[in-house]
């Protein structure tokens, strides 16, 4: 029987699932420690990946591939991180083929968190209908994927589809961090929100000014009495039509599917956007959908888990082939 | 000997390439009758490759294969023209396949303006070097059509790439004729000129005021000594800078290659895109080249002959794997 683990390392929380080429049999969710090294973190995976597969009694032996989404640019060729803003950095140094090979005796795929995450939710989540569809993930940032004609999108240098919070909606817009000006990312996400109460002009008139904590569902939340909440919520929600407008026009989609905690309030976000994009996008064929993802924050695990699978099962067809 | 027929279908002109397996022999050039059929159009390019077959003595039946750029969306694989923006509208109607066979005896490949234009750039022109760039067209629109991992930008209804001139970079800016607002084609365009002249808050002071026909070479050339004309020019590079941006964080090219009649005045347009852009693109692995265009209004016919060739080396391997 072949195993497969998939091991999303995020800046916060460790997924890790193993299964066989069936099913997930078990998940865990383990601090991720950004504080230590990129090393001290491979350390407590191996730990965390021991203690399952005793669980299990499944020997490391018996694991045919490991599938890693890695927060940053990687080098899913080589299998190398390319950078890491600013935590882990010691992975760019990481030999994954031999740890893998040395550790498990396992094959190895690495990718990109944001394309990881977009190849979980088209192979077992919402977007198994299509061939053609972004994925948006709205938080603390604003990250994208993309899958273009059945095929993740990579681009010369592994970052086609990965840049969609820095796509400029408003080319005379606030600075971003990443140097650009009116990015998706600088004008509405979690980021974005403490620049957008403090200059609004009416804030001394909002309950916002009395809250210490400001995060999109206090915003969704006091929308329904607020003015101020509602301007800024209505602000953020036209800056992703915007965002998705150019994602349809870039990429040609059937569908956007959109992540991240804010969409608990799905049911104010859809409609708004897909009235507004169906207003401003131009496809002659029809609508392009306009989804709520399925799986969100297990989207990583399970993309790297069924990455895994996949690893193992091309290296399979490569043997049958050479016979 | 087998001979190809290149025929980019313009709003204006018509422009003919006739060549061997070599090199184009003869290019002809006539105009497009937009107030009439396509059919009609057709006729006169009929008339127009039986002439130069005749001056280079070749009959219909050696032409192997015919290329065609047609100037909207169009679907390449079924080869049926999609939509038409009202001109040749009755080319959506017409069978390619069964005219180029019972015409000529030959195959054909039948693309839109764009990307047949790009493809020309890419085969033949400034886009030798590169696997992966985007070409820009600035005019009376502004076109684009990408070239990612050694192959054109489809997407699932054929418009992958081609709607850079739609990418929203002021989502409060101009309404755009797309219906879309603050695209790059609003914001700076031969099209956009003329409200930015009118508009502009200091418009009685400038010599632009007393001028009948406002165009790019206008604004060049007075921006040397007119405030106003410099502004207008300086935000239409800003515009420029910013769609650039998008294209980059949208698609990860190598390059970006400019082409239209503006590009007369690269040596200002082309300094000041790098560095704008340079200081504004996330590109850890460097900065993207931007150039200009070897081929500038003959992309387009050029493409279309080396893809006519193309589609008939394509056919010779099919036949000769079936043998």
């Amino acid at each position: 029987m072949a195993y497969f683990v998939g091991i999303d390392l995020g800046g916060t929380r460790i997924k890790i699932a193993l299964g066989d080429d069936k099913r997930i049999l078990i998940t865990r969710n383990v601090k991720a420690r950004k504080e230590l090294s990129f090393m001290s973190n491979i350390r407590i995976i191996e730990d965390t990946i021991k203690v399952i597969c005793e669980e299990q009694k499944i020997m490391f032996m018996d694991i045919s591939s490991i599938g890693f989404s890695f927060p940053s640019l990687v080098n899913n060729e080589l299998k190398k991180v390319i950078s890491t803003n600013d935590k882990f950095n010691d992975a760019k140094e990481f030999d994954w083929v031999e740890w893998s090979k040395s550790t498990f005796g396992a094959y190895i795929s690495l990718e990109n968190d944001a394309r990881m995450a977009c190849y979980g939710e088209w192979k077992s989540g919402a977007g198994r209908p299509f061939t053609d569809f972004v994925m948006m993930t709205l938080g603390t940032g604003v990250g994208t994927a993309v899958i273009m004609d059945g095929n993740p999108l990579v681009g010369k240098h592994f970052q086609a589809g990965n840049l969609g919070g820095h796509l400029t909606v408003d080319y005379a817009g606030a600075l971003c961090s990443c140097g650009n000006r009116g990015c998706v990312e600088a004008e509405a996400s979690s980021t974005a929100l403490k620049r957008l109460v403090e200059t609004h002009p009416k804030i001394l008139e909002s309950e916002l000014k009395n809250r210490s904590k400001i995060d999109f569902a206090t915003i969704f939340d006091l929308a329904e009495s607020d003015l101020v909440a509602l301007e800024i919520r209505d602000h953020c929600l036209d800056v992703w039509s915007a965002a998705i407008v150019n994602y349809i026009h870039a990429y040609d989609p059937e569908a956007i599917i959109i992540s991240g905690g804010i969409m608990n309030s799905k049911k104010i976000i859809l409609p708004y956007l897909r009235e507004k994009v169906g207003g401003l996008a131009w496809s002659p064929w029809g609508h392009v959908a306009i989804l709520s993802s399925e799986l969100n924050d297990n989207a990583g695990v399970n993309g790297a888990f069924l990455m895994a699978k996949n690893e193992f099962e091309k290296h399979e067809r490569k043997k049958i082939k050479l016979r």
